[in-house]
């Protein structure tokens, strides 16, 4: 079944948070907004009630993946929880009791794709610390997928996250880690792998013929020839001259401050960064509504609101789709087989 | 003298780089764009022959600083330096042979703002690698006028960097350092003397009743209570909580990424981040060529342009002198002795 036919199948997130109520405003916005269709996973009944208490009318079906396609105009397609687990939750009070169902419905989106029902997995922000309480071993969404898509007896792929949005792209190189180890993660083979996993992605799901990549520094000035930190000389610019002699179009340490302004961003399609907040900053103070956490390198696409559960307004109805809703846009157009060029920032 | 008729000290900076074409523009636009009298502190035939060569029609008037403001509507008034030092400059090829000139116009103008001739010092960029090499041991302007600043015998004030725009105003807690070393150098005694001089400054030179100050983390997510580095709990909480109890209006530490977009910025008149970038990103992707630079914690107020000596675009007449006109106007907003109470961002 081509891509075009198949759902993006969207997992029920932590349920305490907006997740839920972001599905049922994606689903009633299909029409205004282009919302390409998608298969929510998790408990009907527990959407219907979420419905139910925001006075909203959405109808919900609940329906195999191979007709939710055809629903998806009159009702928003479920696919319950294989084991038939049920949820009930709190708006704003996590539970662990729904850690199961939540880790389910990631590995049930995750089989859909690889088994050619779904065409690529949209995910519901989750709240770590929910899930660690009943052993969840992995730091987030990404890496988990990751080991998800591990080949058996093989090391998971290398997940690349990139945050996109319209106006900027950016992949932090280390991600959830404490700063202080930075400086000593970010060797030359990661800051490679990365890059060459990036360009690759670019090219074949995002269809730049050549994406043009920059490198941040990680030192203030990219550490001015070494007088303020030796990484950048030592461990990045080589990164570079390798990538470089690759044929990958990538500049770089250059000085993180001096690379989002609206110039700047016209040099480039992604700019790679050291730290988490060097790349995320940006985005989220340009982006803040619109972007969309792509992970790359996966055999197949996730995308993801660029927001996390938000227990504080959940519930309340005031919770804005807008991320979600590119996230399902995005998916949908990076995984169709036949890629549609983006546009080049010019 | 009132600050209002004392003019602005205007530095001469690296003479190859951008900041002589800058004052020449800035005096040009001084009409039009509302720019207060300043005197520049240098050799006013170099000031002439850079004029010349860029084919601008700017008459220098060599003037002492109580003739300057009189003088200013008619000519650019300059003070030559006291030793009668001279300046030749190849735009674009700094010179060490110039570093007692770029020295002698700081300490020059700090001296006339000491003396009451002066209302404020503005600088020019530098670029540290010329002054390196005569000696100079600072690790920047800000430190030097720091140094300036000491009563003898003390200690240096701590001068605090603020990067302004009317967008967002920033403070990086720590500087032009490795960032391996932030974490070690991020103590509870540095956040509290650094909000405490930004917290009264705000006050008094700016002019707000009672500013709102927020930190940022030094970690991904603020650390997410210890399980992303140990600082925010152990360092900034305690620092925020102490400062709290102190009556100063301090919120954090709060996630850097989700603390620059709009709606964000309407809580707070100024963000402190524990690192360079992290401060730096935010202002300079939405306020590229307006940012100014104010250092806080002096005996005297100092502005500069949030911009480097540009050497590769010196001499070519396309330099922008937005941030060095924003650096004047805010110089002589700050230094007037009845303060305009700045409006509150909303």
């Amino acid at each position: 079944m081509p891509a075009a036919e198949r759902p993006l199948a969207l997992t029920l997130g932590d349920p305490s948070g907006i997740g839920p109520e972001l599905a049922l405003s994606a689903w009633r916005l299909r029409a205004e907004r282009g919302v390409p269709p998608f298969q929510f996973i998790g408990d009907p009944d527990f959407l219907e009630r979420t419905a139910h208490r925001l006075g909203l009318f959405v109808p919900v079906a609940e329906v195999e993946p191979d007709d939710a396609v055809e629903v998806f105009s009159k009702a928003l397609p479920v696919l319950p929880l294989p084991s038939g687990a049920t949820v009930e939750a709190t708006p704003g009070a996590p539970d662990s009791a729904n850690a199961g169902a939540i880790v389910e419905s990631i590995t049930t989106a995750v089989g859909l794709v690889r088994t050619g029902r779904a065409s690529a997995v949209v995910t519901n922000p989750i709240a770590k610390f929910v899930l660690t309480k009943v052993g969840f071993a992995h730091p987030g969404h990404t890496e988990f997928l990751a080991a998800l898509a591990a080949s058996p007896g093989r090391e998971p792929p290398l997940p690349v996250m990139l945050l996109w949005s319209e106006m900027l792209s950016v992949v932090p190189v280390t991600i959830h880690v404490a700063l202080r180890r930075v400086p000593d993660l970010l060797t030359q083979a990661l800051v490679e792998r990365t890059a060459r996993i990036v360009e690759a992605d670019l090219r074949t799901r995002f269809g730049y013929e050549k994406p043009r990549l920059v490198l941040s520094g990680l030192n203030p000035h990219a550490g001015e020839a070494g007088t303020m930190g030796t990484e950048d000389r030592d461990v990045l610019a080589p990164a570079v001259a390798a990538l470089r002699s690759e044929g990958i179009d990538i500049r770089g340490p250059l000085p993180a401050d001096t690379l989002f302004h609206e110039r700047a961003r016209a040099t480039y399609d992604v700019a790679l960064c050291p730290t988490h907040d060097q790349a995320l900053i940006p985005i989220k103070t340009l982006a803040f509504d619109e972007g969309v956490n792509v992970t790359l390198g996966l055999p197949f696409v996730r995308t993801s609101p660029d927001h996390g559960t938000a227990f504080d307004i959940a519930g309340k109805g005031v919770a804005r789709p807008d991320s979600l809703i590119a996230a399902l846009k995005l998916a949908r157009r990076l995984s169709a087989s036949n890629v549609t060029p983006f546009p080049v920032r010019a």
